[in-house]
C-alpha cells in the first residue's frame, strides 16, 4: 500500500477530545495497511491569542520574530496529537518543519517551500511509524523560521504529499466536501465528487474557503489528487480534486460568491500608450489587488477603465490615484460600493452559448443590473449590487445545477 | 568592552509590561558597551499550563514529545522580546536552542548541554545586536528537541557564558541577591555580597531555591562568575557567587531549610559486607534520592542504619524495602515523619570549634532534639522536628550571623 497524507486544520485539532477524534481517521488509514503521514495546523484560536500578545508589544510587525512567535502553534500540535496516538497504542513521531527540514525562501510570512527532505519521514514510516509533520512552517537556508502564509498548512499537506510521492492528499475540514455553493446562502447545494483543478482553482480564487487556491495550484502542478473531506464524520467520500474529470458532470460545477467590492471608475483624456500599464502597476507596487477589470473603447476622446478593488482598499487606492493624477491624465474618478462579484465556473462554460444567454435572461427576468461582466475559459464573472447577491446566487444555482 | 550574558526567568518575563521592564537591564548594559546576551524562560505559568494540557491527553510520559511540548514556552519569550527591543530602537534578533545549535545528550527533559556553536550569535554581537536566546532547550545528535530540566535556563546562561568567554553571567531574579537565610522565615537576614562556588552549591542543595546547583557547578568548573540580580529593582548590586571570597566574610555565610523529610531507620541481622551498598544501590536504581545517612556501630548483634527521603518517596521506599526484606536482612523498619534538615554554611565551619559546640549549646538552651546530624567541610546539618525547625533558623541566625 502507498503513501497517504492527512492535513487536519486548527477546528479539527482544537481541544483533547478534538485529538483523539481525528486518530479514527489516521488509525483507520493506517490499520488499512497504508504508511500515513499527518499534517496538522495551530489548535483553534491559539495563532489568533499570540497575535493579540504580539499587538499587545507593538503595532509594527518584525516579520523574522513573528514567524518564530507564531510557528510555536503547529509545534504544540504536533507533540499532543503524537501523545494520543501513543496512548491509543500506537508508535508516532512528530516533526517541526526544521527537524525535517523543509527548505522556503525567506519571505517572512509568506515563505514558499522550495525543497523538503523526506529522509527522516521515509525511515520512520519504514519502521511503522505514523509521522505528523507541523504545517505553516519552514526554515530558509540560515535556518530562520518562515511561515508560509494564508492556506499554509494545506500547502505543506500537497508539498509534502508530492515530495514522498504519496497516493493521495486527504484535507480534513469541518464540511465534507466542495459543495455546488456556499449552503450557507444556496438552497438545495450539491457536493461535488470530482473536480478539475482548474475549477477548483477558479472556486477558490472566486470565493469559496474550503480550499486555498496555493496548494491546489501546486497540486495541479505535480498532479497530486487532493481529496477533501469531513473531520467529523465517521467516513466521508468528500471531493476528488484531480486532472481527471468526471465524465458525467454537469456543465457548471460550482457557484462562488465575493463581497465587499466597489467599482472604480477612471476617466481619462486620451489612451495615451502606457498610460493604463503604469496605473496598473503604480497599484501593484503598492500592494493593492484589482480585480474585474473592464475598459470601454468609445468614439468619444475620454475614455474610460473600471476595476474592483476591495473596500478596505478603497481610500488608499483612491489616495494613490489622485497622487498621481496628472502623470495618468486623469480628468475623473468615480466609485461604486457595496458591489459583489459571483461567480459560475465549469470546464467549457463559455463554449457553451445557451449558458451565457440563459445568465442574462434571467437578470432580465429578475430585474437585476449587472455592473461588469468578465469571461475565462471556464468562469463567468458578474458584477451586481451586493443586496441582490444571494437571490441571484439562489436563481443561479436552481437553473444550472439543480 | 566585553559580552555579558542576562538571564531572566519566568516571573521577570511574565507578561508585556515586565518584558518591556527587562529591556531596562538589557539597554542599560548595551548603552555602557557591553555586548549583551540575553536568556530567557517561558512567561510566567505558560510551561505549567502546557503540562496540564499534557496531562488532560495522557498520564503516561512520553518523553521526546513533551520536550517538543513544553519548549515552545521559551520560543515565545525570545520572539516577543526581540519585538520589545525593536520597539524601543534596538536592533536584536532571537535564537532557539536548535537555531545556534545548543548540542546535548538524548536525555529527554533533564538533558545535559554538550557544546554550544556560537558563531552566529558572535556574528550579530558584532553587527550591534542584542541576542536573545531560549533558555531550558536543545537539541541532540538526531535533531530531536531536548530539555534541561529544572533551573534549564540558568545552566543555558552559564553554560553560553562559557562558550562565549563572557565577563560574567547575571542570573536576573525576584529577589535582590542571595540572603544569610530565607527571609520569609527568618528575620534580620542580611544580604551576601560575595559567596563562593563550594558555598552556594552547599546551599542550593540545602533549600536555598535562588540558584540551581546544577549551573553553580558548571560555573564552577569554568570558574565563571555569576551575579545574582533583581529585575524589579533599577539597578542592583546583587550576590557574586565567584571562586574569590570575601576576606572579611563571616565564617557562616548562610543558613538553609529543607522540610517535607522523613527519617526511615533499618535494623538489620548483621553487618554482612554489601548489604549495605545493595540496600542504597536498590533506592537508586529507583530514583529515590536519599539524603542524610548516620549508621551507628553499636557492640550489639542487630546494626541499624537511618536516613532521610522526601516524604513523596515515603511509601515507595517502604515498598522496596519490604520487597527486599530477605535479602537485606532486615528485621524492622521505622519511620519518623515531620522532619526538617537545617543546613549552616560556611568555609571552615567545620574546622572551627567554636560553632559545634555553640550549636550544641544552642539546642540545649531550647530544648530542642536533634535526629541526627552531619558535617562536612563548609557544612553542618542537623535533622529536627519540623515543628520547631523555623524556631531555630532564627535562634542560630541571631547567634551566628547578625
Amino acid at each position: 500500500m502507498g503513501i497517504i497524507v492527512q492535513k487536519f486544520g486548527g477546528s479539527s485539532v482544537a481541544d483533547t477530545e478534538k485529538l483523539y477524534n481525528i486518530c479514527k481517521h489516521i488509525i483507520r488509514e493506517y490499520n488499512d495497511g497504508n504508511k500515513v503521514v499527518v499534517v496538522v495546523s495551530a489548535q483553534g484560536k491559539t495563532t489568533d491569542r499570540l497575535i493579540t500578545e504580539e499587538k499587545e508589544i507593538t503595532e509594527n510587525l518584525n516579520p523574522r520574530e513573528h514567524d518564530v512567535l507564531v510557528s510555536v502553534g503547529e509545534q504544540i500540535t504536533i507533540s499532543k496529537l503524537a501523545m494520543c496516538l501513543k496512548e491509543k497504542g500506537y508508535s508516532a513521531i512528530s516533526y517541526t518543519g526544521w527537524q525535517l527540514p523543509i527548505l522556503t525562501n525567506s519571505i517572512y510570512g509568506n515563505a514558499q517551500v522550495q525543497s523538503i527532505d523526506t529522509s527522516k519521514i521515509m525511515d520512520k514510516l519504514n519502521s511503522k511509524y505514523i509521522v505528523i509533520v507541523a504545517g505553516f512552517q519552514g526554515i530558509d537556508n540560515e535556518q530562520n523560521i518562515t511561515t508560509l502564509g494564508r492556506g499554509g498548512s494545506d500547502t505543506t499537506a500537497v508539498a509534502l504529499s508530492i515530495a514522498l510521492k504519496a497516493e493521495r492528499c486527504d484535507i480534513y475540514t469541518d464540511v465534507d466536501g466542495i459543495y455546488s455553493s456556499d449552503p450557507r446562502i444556496v438552497e438545495n447545494t450539491i457536493k461535488i465528487d470530482t473536480i478539475s483543478y482548474d475549477e477548483m482553482l477558479e472556486l477558490a480564487s472566486s470565493g469559496a474557503k474550503v480550499l486555498h487556491n496555493r496548494c491546489v495550484q501546486i497540486a495541479k502542478d505535480y498532479n497530486m489528487p487532493v481529496c477533501v473531506k469531513s473531520t467529523f464524520e465517521k467516513e466521508s467520500a468528500g471531493t476528488f480534486v484531480t486532472s481527471k474529470n468526471n465524465l458525467e458532470h454537469t456543465c457548471i460545477k460550482g457557484i462562488a460568491k465575493c463581497d465587499g467590492l466597489v467599482r472604480i471608475t477612471v476617466i481619462g483624456k486620451n489612451n495615451k500608450i502606457g498610460r493604463i500599464y503604469r496605473l496598473f502597476s503604480i497599484l501593484a507596487n503598492n500592494n493593492l489587488n484589482v480585480d474585474t477589470i473592464v475598459q470601454s473603447f468609445g468614439e468619444h476622446i475620454e475614455k474610460d477603465i473600471s476595476f474592483t478593488v476591495k473596500e478596505k482598499d478603497l481610500d488608499e487606492t483612491i489616495e494613490l490615484l489622485n497622487n498621481h493624477a496628472s502623470e495618468l491624465d486623469i480628468l475623473e474618478i468615480r466609485q461604486d460600493k457595496g458591489l459583489s462579484k459571483i461567480s459560475i465556473i465549469g470546464i467549457g462554460i463559455t463554449n457553451n452559448l445557451n449558458i451565457t444567454s440563459n445568465l442574462f435572461e434571467l437578470l432580465y427576468e429578475n430585474n437585476i443590473n449587472m455592473h461588469m461582466i468578465t469571461t475565462s475559459e471556464i468562469k463567468i464573472s458578474i458584477i451586481v449590487n451586493n443586496n441582490v447577491a444571494d437571490f441571484l446566487m439562489q436563481k443561479i444555482h436552481d437553473k444550472f445545477i439543480v
